[in-house]
Formats: C-alpha cells, sequence, structure tokens
C-alpha cells in the first residue's frame, strides 16, 4: 500500500502544489454532481479529499466503493479551495486535496455510534467498542494530555535528580490489606502475592536505600466497592526523598505543578499555594479539601448560641459540639420548597437538619427567630455580616458532621450563586493533619494516615498526655476542591517509632510482628525522609476539564470492575485453578451454575 | 537536623573555603592520634570528614560515638588535604572536611555484610537485606543507569510522534493463558482477572483505535519455572506503530539504539545494523540470536558427505537431516580429554555426538577420518578452508539439533580462542522468522509469534501449499547473542487472516470463539499496523556489563519467585480467602500444614 508521507490535520496553504499520500479513516463523504468529497481522518485531524472524473476516473470509481470508518489511501496534489468553501471549522479548512490515486486499504463495518466529539452515546456502549470511541478527537486529545502530562512530571523529577525505580507489583499482603487484590502462587501452594494500594513500603526502603530522590509512575491496586471516581487500578506518580524538609518538598512540588499547568495547558498558576490547617479547613470550609475558588467562609456560632433558647443549639454545645452557620449571601429569595430541601440535603450527609432565617425588609424570619435574644441577633449580625437579602443557615452537631453538612452546602450555594470560575486553577495545601484518631469500635487510637508518619517535633511531648491533639507532618494538596495528591514526612528515630506504636496499642514485639522486616530495615540507619503521591487520573482529569475519571484512562473499568471491551473478569478452567492449588467457593460455584443459565438482561450500565 | 547544601561526592578543590553542610551514612572511620576520620558516603560518593580537637572537642566527641552505617549530619570547612594525603581512589580525594558541628542523626546496627563493591556476599542475604544492599555504588550505578535508559527510551519516543498510553494489568485471562497470573474478583464470585503477559491484544486496539504511535514501559508478568535470566515480573519496553513498513520501523529503532548507547554509556554503535534472516542466523550460526562478535561462521556440508563411508553422515542425510560442520581454528592441539567432553556437550543440546578431525602434521586424524574418499576431503578441505592446527568438527541431525549443538560449540570455541571483543555491542536483525510451525504433538501448524502475525506478502501462495515455507515479517534485535527485544508486522486484512486461521485448523467461527472481542475489533477498519518490544532489564543489564538480571531491578525475586525481603508470597487469611469466594486445594492445606511445623532449613539460594 502507498504509506503516507503527511498527516491529514497538518496540512495548510503553505502545502499548496505539493503530492502527498496520506493515510486515515472516512469520517464522511457527500456525491455532488459526479464529484465525491471524503473527509478523511487521521489522529491529527481532517482533510477534505476529491476525487473528481477529470482527475481520475479510476480512483473515483474505487473511493465510491468507499464507507465510514473504511481506511484509505490516497495520494493526490494539495490545492487551495474557492474562498467560498473555505471550511473556517476545520484547520484545513483553506485547502483540499485532488486524489490521483487511492487504496481502500481496509473495509469497516458501520460503527455502533458516529466517530464524533458531543453526541450522546451510552458509555457501557462507548466502553464495549472502546477502540472505536478511542478515535474520536476528544479521547486522542485527552491520551495526548496524558502522556504530555506524565512527561512534564519525569522531566522536572529527573532535572531535580530524582530516579525512576520501578517497585514490585507482585509483593506482600499485609494485615492492613483488607483491601488487596491476591494471586495465587503456582510454585508455593496456598500462598498468595498482593497487589500494591501504594508502594509505599517500597519507596522507603529505598530511602534506607541511600536512593534519596525517588519518583515512579506506579500503577496501584484496591480492591473495593467502586464509587463513581475510582478504579480498580489507579496511576499515582509516587515521589519520596531524604534530606529534605516538609517544607523544602512541598515548594518543590509547587513548582513543578508550575511547570505542569504551562506546559500542558498553558495555564499559569499562582505559588506559593494558599496554605489552610486540617483544623482551619474543617471550621472555615468544612471539608479537608475545600474549594477556594469562591469565599463564603463558615464561621463558628456555638459561643454565641450556647445558652441560647434555641434548644438543640444549647443541648449540642452543652455536650461538646458545635453550631456551624453559614452565611448564603442574597439566598433570602429562596423558594419555600428550597428551604425543606436543606433538611433531606443535611441528612445526606449524616445531619439531624439545618435551621435557617431569612433577612428580608430588615426583619428576620423563620422558624427559630422568636427565641433569639437581642444580644444573641446583634452578635451573629456582626459574626456573620448579615445584610438584607440573606439566607442565615445553621447545623448544630459534632464537628465532623456540622462541617461536613456546612461544607457541602457551602458548596452547593457557591455553585448556584455563580461564584465559582471553572476557567480558574485554585491549588491549597492543607497540612497538620491529625497523627491518630481515636477509634470508637476498636476504642483504641488508629493511625489517620500510617503508623510511619511523623509527629510535629512540637507535639512530641503530647504522647504521653493527649494522642489525638498531636499535629502529623502530613499534607494533602488541594485542587479546586478535589484532593490530588498527599503525602507526609516519616519517622525515622526509633525513640518516636516506640512512642506512636504504644499510642496504637502495640509494644515494639507486637509490632515487629505485625511490620516485620520493615521495622527491622529502620534499624540500619535510616535517613529522615517524606514523600508524596499525585492521583495522575484526577489530575488529568482536572487538566482536560473533564469530569468522569474513565474519561481519562483508555482501557477503564466499569464501577462494578468490569471490563466491557474483554469481559473480564472471566471463569477460568479447572486445571488452571488446579494449577494455582485453590478451589472455588459454594457461592463461586452457584454464581457459575446461574451464570450458565440463559440470561435474560445484561449488565447494567455504569453510572457517570 | 542540619539538612544538606552540597553532596558528599561533589565536593572538589573548587570548593575550599566554603562551609558546607553535609548529610550521609558513615563508611568507615578510624582514630589517628586523638583525630577522627570519617568517610562519609551519600549516593553521589564518599568524602573524608576530619574531628580534631582543635576545631571542636565537642564535635569530636559526639562523633566519636558513631559506627559504620550511623547517619549523620555535619557542617564544616572544605579545606585542601596535605598533598602526601590525596586519595587518588576518591573523587573528593584531594579535600577534606574540618568539621564544626556535627549531629548523630540516627543509629545503625552492625550490617549483615559490608556496604561496598566487590565484596562476596551470597545473593541470598543481599536480597534479604537489599535496601543495606542498595546503598553499594554499583547497585545504585546501575539504578541510576535505568533511570536514564528509560527516559531516553521515552524521549525518543516522545520525539517521535509516540504516546504514552497505560493499559491494564487487571486483564481477562486468555485460552493461551496457561501462564497466566490470575487475580480472583471479589465483586464477581468465581472470576478472575489475569496479570499480562504482554501488552499485545491493547497495544493493537490502540491501532484500531487511531493512536498511530504508542509505547509504554510496560510490566509483565509470566508464572513460569524460572530459569536465571527470567523474573516473574518484567518490563518491557512496548511499541506499536500504524501507517509505518518494517523497514522504516526497523530504522526507527536502530536510531533509538544509538541515541540509548550514546547517551547512557558513550558508546557509539554501528549504523545499519546487520541483518540476517532466520534461516541464514540457524545455518551460519546455529541460533536465533547468534553473537557476531566473531565470525567462525558453520557450514552445511551434507552434499559433500551424503554418500560418504561414514554410516551416522550418509543416513542421517537420507533420512532428511544435514550435517553441519564447524573449523575450531587452531584447536588441534585440544586435548585427548577435552576432545572426549564434545560427546557430553553435544548431549547438552540433545545431540547425539560431535565428530572430530585434527589437522597436525598436514596429517588428518581421527576416528572417522579412514571413512573418507579423497574427493570428500578435498572438498571438506575447500569448504571447511582447512589449514594445519584446525580442529574440524561435525554434528550430524535434524537441522534443530545440529544447529544447536554446532551452535553452542561456536560459542565455546570463541570464547576460548578468546575470538570475543567484550568491550564491543554488536546488533543484528534478525528477519523473516517461519509464520507457523508444525506442533507434532497437535499434528497441526501452531504459530511462531501469534496468530496476528503478518506473513510476507509474497508467500501468500504457500498457505495453499506449504505454510511451513511462508516467512513472517516478524524479526528479533539481537545485541552480543542475547535477543533485547522481538516484534512483527500484524495482519489487517480479513481475506489473510482467514488464510491463517485455517493454517493453524480452525475456522473463523471457532477462531471468534477462541479470540472473541479481539477479532471483532478488526471488522471496523483496522489500519496497518506492527511494533516491537525491548526487554528493559535484560538490556540494562548488557549496558551495565551485568550478567545477572536481578542486579538491575531494585526488589527482584529469586529463581523460585520468592521475594527474600518480604518473603512473598505468604498466607492469607481465611477471612481474605472467603471475600475472594476461593478456598485452598488438599494439596495447598498439606503444604501449609507441614509448613506450619518446625523448618529445619532455610529457602535455597537462589543461583546465580
Amino acid at each position: 500500500m502507498m504509506l503516507k508521507n503527511h498527516d491529514c490535520g497538518t496540512l495548510t496553504k503553505q502545502h499548496v502544489g505539493q503530492n502527498v499520500v496520506l493515510n486515515g479513516w472516512v469520517q464522511g463523504w457527500r456525491d455532488f454532481g459526479g464529484i465525491l468529497f471524503i473527509d478523511l481522518r487521521d489522529r491529527t485531524g481532517i482533510v477534505q479529499v476529491v476525487f473528481n472524473p477529470e482527475f481520475s476516473k479510476e480512483a473515483l470509481e474505487i473511493a465510491s466503493r468507499a464507507r465510514n470508518e473504511y481506511v484509505l489511501a490516497v495520494q493526490g496534489q494539495v490545492v487551495e479551495r474557492d474562498p467560498e468553501t473555505f471550511n473556517p471549522n476545520l484547520a484545513t479548512g483553506e485547502i483540499e486535496i485532488r486524489v490521483q490515486q487511492v487504496e481502500i486499504v481496509n473495509s469497516a463495518k458501520t460503527p455502533p455510534f458516529p466517530i464524533e466529539d458531543g453526541v450522546e452515546v451510552d458509555e457501557s456502549l462507548r466502553l464495549k467498542y472502546r477502540y472505536l470511541d478511542l478515535r474520536r478527537p476528544e479521547m486522542q486529545q485527552t491520551l495526548r494530555l496524558r502522556s504530555k502530562a506524565t512527561k512534564v512530571f519525569r522531566d522536572y523529577l529527573d532535572d531535580n535528580g530524582f530516579i525512576d525505580v520501578e517497585t514490585p507489583i507482585l509483593t506482600l499482603s499485609t494485615p492492613e490489606g483488607a483491601r488487596d487484590y491476591l494471586v495465587p502462587s503456582r510454585v508455593h501452594p496456598g500462598e498468595f502475592f498482593a497487589l500494591p494500594q501504594s508502594p509505599q513500603l517500597f519507596k522507603q526502603l529505598l530511602m534506607i536505600g541511600g536512593i534519596e530522590r525517588y519518583y515512579q509512575v506506579a500503577r496501584c491496586f484496591r480492591d473495593e466497592d467502586l464509587r463513581a471516581d475510582r478504579q480498580p487500578e489507579f496511576t499515582q506518580v509516587d515521589i519520596e526523598t531524604s534530606f529534605l524538609s516538609q517544607e523544602q518538598l512541598l515548594t518543590m512540588m509547587e513548582n513543578l505543578m508550575v511547570k505542569l499547568f504551562r506546559e500542558t495547558i498553558g495555564v499559569e498558576v499562582e505559588t506559593p499555594f494558599q496554605r489552610l490547617t486540617y483544623h482551619d479547613a474543617i471550621h472555615k470550609y468544612g471539608s479537608d479539601k475545600p474549594d477556594l475558588r469562591f469565599g463564603l467562609e463558615i464561621e463558628d456560632v456555638t459561643d454565641i448560641v450556647k445558652n441560647s433558647d434555641v434548644k438543640v443549639f444549647a443541648s449540642v454545645a452543652a455536650s461538646g459540639g458545635v453550631v456551624k452557620a453559614l452565611n448564603a449571601k442574597g439566598c433570602a429569595s429562596w423558594s419555600r420548597k428550597e428551604l425543606d430541601d436543606l433538611q433531606p440535603f443535611a441528612a445526606r450527609y449524616g445531619g439531624k437538619g439545618i435551621a435557617w432565617i431569612t433577612v428580608k425588609d430588615g426583619e428576620w424570619r423563620g422558624p427559630i427567630v422568636k427565641f433569639f435574644k437581642p444580644e444573641e441577633i446583634a452578635a451573629l449580625t456582626e459574626r456573620l455580616n448579615v445584610e438584607e437579602g440573606d439566607l442565615l443557615t445553621f447545623s448544630a452537631d459534632k464537628l465532623k458532621t456540622a462541617a461536613d453538612v456546612m461544607g457541602n452546602l457551602r458548596l452547593k450555594v457557591g455553585r448556584e450563586l455563580g461564584l465559582i470560575d471553572n476557567s480558574r486553577f485554585k491549588f491549597l495545601w492543607v497540612t497538620d493533619f491529625p497523627l491518630v484518631e481515636w477509634d470508637e469500635e476498636a476504642k483504641r487510637y488508629v493511625a489517620l494516615h500510617h503508623p510511619f508518619t511523623r509527629p510535629h517535633d512540637d507535639d512530641l511531648h503530647l504522647f504521653d498526655t493527649d494522642p489525638g491533639a498531636i499535629r502529623a507532618q502530613a499534607y494533602d494538596i488541594v485542587l479546586n476542591g478535589y484532593e490530588v495528591g498527599g503525602g507526609s514526612m516519616r519517622i525515622y528515630r526509633r525513640d518516636v517509632q516506640e512512642k506512636m506504636f504504644a499510642a496504637l496499642g502495640f509494644t515494639m514485639e507486637e509490632a515487629k510482628e505485625r511490620f516485620g522486616f520493615f521495622l527491622d530495615a529502620f534499624e540500619y540507619g535510616t535517613p529522615p525522609h517524606g514523600g508524596i503521591a499525585f492521583g495522575l487520573d484526577r489530575l488529568i482529569m482536572l487538566l482536560a476539564g473533564r469530569t468522569n475519571l474513565r474519561e481519562t484512562i483508555a482501557f477503564p473499568k466499569t464501577a462494578s470492575a468490569t471490563d466491557l471491551l474483554t469481559d473480564a473478569p472471566s471463569a477460568v478452567t479447572e486445571r488452571q485453578l488446579d494449577d494455582l492449588h485453590i478451589r472455588l467457593s459454594a457461592k463461586a460455584l452457584a454464581a457459575q451454575a446461574k451464570a450458565a443459565a440463559p440470561q435474560p438482561s445484561e449488565e447494567p450500565a455504569p453510572q457517570a
């Protein structure tokens, strides 16, 4: 066949007069008075190729057999179009190709959906025919953006002395590995590898191994019920360093983000990134990943209303809870229905309700207004900066719940008031996460990140008195309300590690049983180290302006962890199971028997 | 702690007078008349730091508690050494650091082996303490080389319009998947994912998806009995292109190798690479991955000896076999023992023996000489270029066996005669592999690569008459006798695919059952495409001048697929198995019971 010497989408008036060979797919065709116009598409774009009996009868005859998605090779001359036929929607819209020769390289069945952007197609159909979906310009651009973005990550890290090290995918199942994917061993009957949820242990071992600066674009695995924005396998840019302070690391990562956004989508992000402690993020924005593209801060009014005649406020305050308030500026005009809907809205986040007050014609209205004393109204007016037209909302609950309710209400109000500038990229560091939190069920403290997270030096004394108050040297990087990465400095001193385990309720001996070789490694001269991991899929989603993680992945899985293209997972043979020394459970056998029976319906479509 | 502002190994006379902070590990220490000299090591190298009571009594006192592998932070002045104490073995050998301040950042137990190169340490001990082994300069350099090499791959491919696309690791188990690692699904009882042996299907789907140029540094998995140079998980640089000829692709890959060797180890490799057809490689060098750093070609002498009185030659020739000869130049001096050892040598490769003739004092000697007619001797003399001092060797067998025996003898002789220049990198393309080969057991043809490999256009007519003679558009890239990559052009025409399946003994319907969605994809306008995959681990091994694949991998597994560091694979809990809907087989349960009993010995050490 004739192999291309140019790309379809790159031809312009500069090429006029040149003889070119193009290869591509038929995007569309129309016969106009015996002249055939075909839009030929390759990954660079579309160009119009023209078959005219005056150029070649034979070429016209061959081309007239082509249909959509046929693969053609054409050879012809680039000519300028008549100005009145310029197509401003096409980069190549001022030229066309006069075809002298054509080959039908391959035919195609009619695709199950049109290969173009902006067409409503059921996502499960797109996933089943992913190889056709990938031909759409939008998918091509997203995959190209993803490739470019990982290159920027790598270039920056390479230039800063990092080494790309591959860590194992067949690893050890840990006691914490409830969500591990397991892989039975053929060689060692009854034993299993686990797929890593992250390269955490290995990257710390690399620091102990003196690598000093490591990164990896690492595939990670988590076997859990999938939400719309999770995938069973996902990619993180995993980074670890020795001999750097948290401050040095965060600055380095800010510069990485600057380069990433500049070189992929031409956006200049502001530095230094804003910082919020976890405490302030929760209190002011009701979230540990607040969207700071708009203000609308939440206020704590517990001190004002703790003796109020609003019973629920007083009783919550008395039992150690908080009363959080959000002034939805200008929302006094909400309908009764909108106000009533606040109750189910609160319930969605575990709240008992949202109290409200409208400020109209200088008057406060709402079920609770009558219970307020004048000085409470005065204090609230000042604290919440109350003005005509405002809607005051309140959540009284345990901090976590009240924050969650108000944080989500803040987002809802922000969206409805159009406060969010979608063209903006607003980064934020959330720092000083608690080191441990109390687990009511286990009746002990558990590590918020993992048991190797380093506490603040200033808080070490709290191990003995109030472990829950210890701040960790842990940080998340948040973009427009999404957590796009996170990490921590790690413990490297044995005395601190012992205190940490004691706080979690283990002796060092119990810890050794649990963490085995990993704790051994710490005994041989561990350097101070720490790191971060970026969620690549989500970062690409935000860079590409998409709202669905699956759009950023060439071959994603559905919300039920199925690959609709290959139909994985699937049953395997008895022989394969024998080789791996496993058998199916009764439940699995029953499921298989049922699957063997005729199926009335297909798997439900995944939800976006 | 004091964080470093310089790296140990980079300090030179240029830094004299500067005050620096260094962090690193104690490589060694010696007390010399009350002055303490410590070699401080980080990933860049070693520098001597000096503790003298005249600089700081306190620093000396603290440092005197340090032992090997302690982590120190030191602050001091770079000074020039006395010329008589220059250390020419150290890049920093002309300077030292006068320490004013020191911190013991961390202590270390005595390591189980010295952290230096060139020390004989049992490999299993090194693997168990890999985090210490990684501190050795050699391991650091190899991992750095690996990181650099993948960067060169990526840069070259990015610059040539390739897109880095990640393909799934949780994939479908195929009927050919006898060596698949399987992963039970929690969500779908009785169903399994498979880990990919290569991204073959996905990369071809990407071509159907119009990506045109794809690459990935891809983790692949093969669950098989491991030889010394195999790993259960390995890395390949996986490449696929559309609309390129084989010739264009091979040239592009040659330029990639040129760049790789130039930019990693500063070696200029010659282009164009030599080419050999599979036929010629087997016939002339007895191998499909010949080491062409030396000549010593094998000759076919079947025509000369087919009527010989050497019975075995005549009978092998009569039954369709071949007689292959190698003239081991100058080896007539081999001892009787060496000549006798040729028999077990041949047996190792399945041969029945090696006949030999020495040429000494103008006379041919050896058991078979008396059976030759003068015209046979004359013809052999000419064909084998026989001269005084030569050792003529013969293998009579089926082609495959004779080639294997002579090919290995060629390597042995080449090594013993010192014909191999170890500083040389000799690339070679082996092309025109057979498309299919006859499987005696299955009584049918099987695909040599896979059933989507494209046959030569000129050989299509042979499908009806002699499928075994069809040449594939398949190629391996060979370096110094190692296969470092391979690939093929793929079938994209339905008529050719049907012929291929017919040759393999399937109807198109049977093929669809077997290959399902993948064949469906081919119906929607498949472009001509083809690709290659490089074995990264082996390539790094050759670049780094190592002889063991494990040296190129940060955390490798042993020959029995065990990770000696983490002890993976391991037993898991009943609860985990329940969640995955599997149970252990009787054999696995028995193995577990046995493992729970006291163990007399450790796992045997892996063999290099």
